[in-house]
């Protein structure tokens, strides 16, 4: 199995510190040495960063804890190969454009069974069932709305009703825990497991569940600013974050989570202090 | 204006020394400090690595000079902006997949009154109109080639003729000299400026024109290797560099240009030991 990181902001936000934690699991903390990447939005365009090679050990990796890019938008992943060789082109995240604009898809589960007829329009590069499950879901969007404007905003509940309906499709072929973002707002969606917190003022003194390392908010935001951070298991062990309930699809902006009308989100908190591993 | 670097070898090979001259010329030795970018193709993958600053102050590029990614094609990019904002997504190079593979491109040159119909499949992200260009090439290739095959070999006489003419067609609107790989193969197009050296045994040592940086290749390669690179002008100033001639298309392929069997490729030699600005 993998692990997922998601970020999504009301203002440009560098993922340092959490990323600090997220990438000591790809070989220190935890077994997930089958690659890693992270896609940061700027503005319209995307930066993805990807290395087949394991995160605790990857140069890449280290630029990304060192160099503070700032996105209103992030999604990382590291790998524990399920299906499709360790290979670069079976690296997530996954990245394609539709609508003028790019879509970047991470997974983590495994489908079984799952071979969707495409229409060509998005192929799969690499092996594996994650990117197939991305094609086929924006091969399916395409179709939908295919007058699809750059104003994402007029189809958002539409949008996000479609892709639940997706969701809930594809992952009748197993665990299907995915975070997918077209830079203006941030999805994320609960199989099994995936967790969030949303970080506003008055901001906590965070402290890292992988590595000893504490940082005080108050001290790099202002009261205004607002940050999701969305991950598979917290990634601190002083703060409460909020587990989705597996089959829900949460559509994160501004840097927080609005949930689609017509689902019910049942939060779990986790108890304060705990790493959880639900 | 922007600079173009290419690499097409027959077995992977890290493009460290050219690049670190390539890079000065963003800002140290030349005023390309619009942004920059490189892609390494590795098997089916690909990895881009874009940053809106200048090349010669990037940590990207610090990243890139001491990291040696080995691979069979790489495309790199330093622009000076004509159309289209400074931002990340009027970067090169850009990236889109056809056919289940990435395509990679970049282009130095300016189109005008360049407005091309088209069908939606592939649209520009940014605004510039090097990735209108890309797009409206895609979308001519997807419409031409529907059934296109995984094995591009295949197709290749036809692909190539087909991006021929395209070629001249776009080249039309202004100077178009571009660069683009799907991972099996680099074209190179030359509208005003692009030139390229093969090295192979005996190998030589090269001297960078940008920097006082000297490689002894025969220490580096076996003598089975070959590796071409293109460049807006040469790299080194010891070496024999062939200008492309305006108006050719080559496909390079395992480190060797192989030029459309319909087009006269009229070699012009740059002058041994000269850095030259045509």
């Amino acid at each position: 199995m993998c692990q997922l990181l998601g970020m999504n902001c009301n203002v440009p936000t560098d993922i340092c510190f959490s990323f600090a934690g997220f990438r000591a699991r790809g070989g220190l903390t935890d077994h997930h040495r089958d690659g890693w990447g992270i896609a940061f939005f700027e503005g319209a365009g995307a930066r993805v960063f990807l290395d087949p090679s394991p995160s605790a050990d990857s140069p890449v990796a280290e630029l990304v804890k060192h160099y503070p890019i700032r996105s209103l938008n992030v999604i990382a992943h590291i790998r524990k190969a399920t299906q499709g060789e360790v290979r670069l082109e079976n690296t997530h995240p996954f990245q394609r454009e539709l609508w003028g604009r790019y879509w970047i898809f991470a997974h983590n589960g495994n489908l079984k069974n799952f071979a969707p007829t495409l229409t060509g329009r998005f192929q799969p590069v690499g092996t594996t069932d994650s990117e197939l499950a991305f094609c086929y879901l924006l091969d399916r969007l395409a179709q939908r709305f295919p007058q699809g404007t750059r104003d994402i905003a007029e189809l958002h509940a539409e949008l996000h009703a479609e892709l639940r309906a997706l969701a809930i499709e594809i992952g009748s072929h197993g665990e299907f825990n995915f975070l997918l973002s077209d830079g203006n707002q941030l999805f994320a969606h609960c199989s099994s497991r995936l967790c969030y917190i949303v970080r506003k003022a008055p901001f906590p003194v965070a402290h890292l569940a992988d590595e000893d390392l504490t940082v005080d908010f108050n001290e790099v935001t202002t009261p205004l600013d607002r940050v999701a951070v969305i991950a598979t298991t917290p990634l601190t062990d002083n703060e409460c974050w909020t587990q989705i309930a597996p089959g829900n699809l949460l559509a994160f902006r501004d840097g927080e989570p609005v949930a689609l009308r017509d689902t019910t989100t049942v939060a779990q908190d986790y108890p304060r202090g705990t790493v959880t591993n639900a």
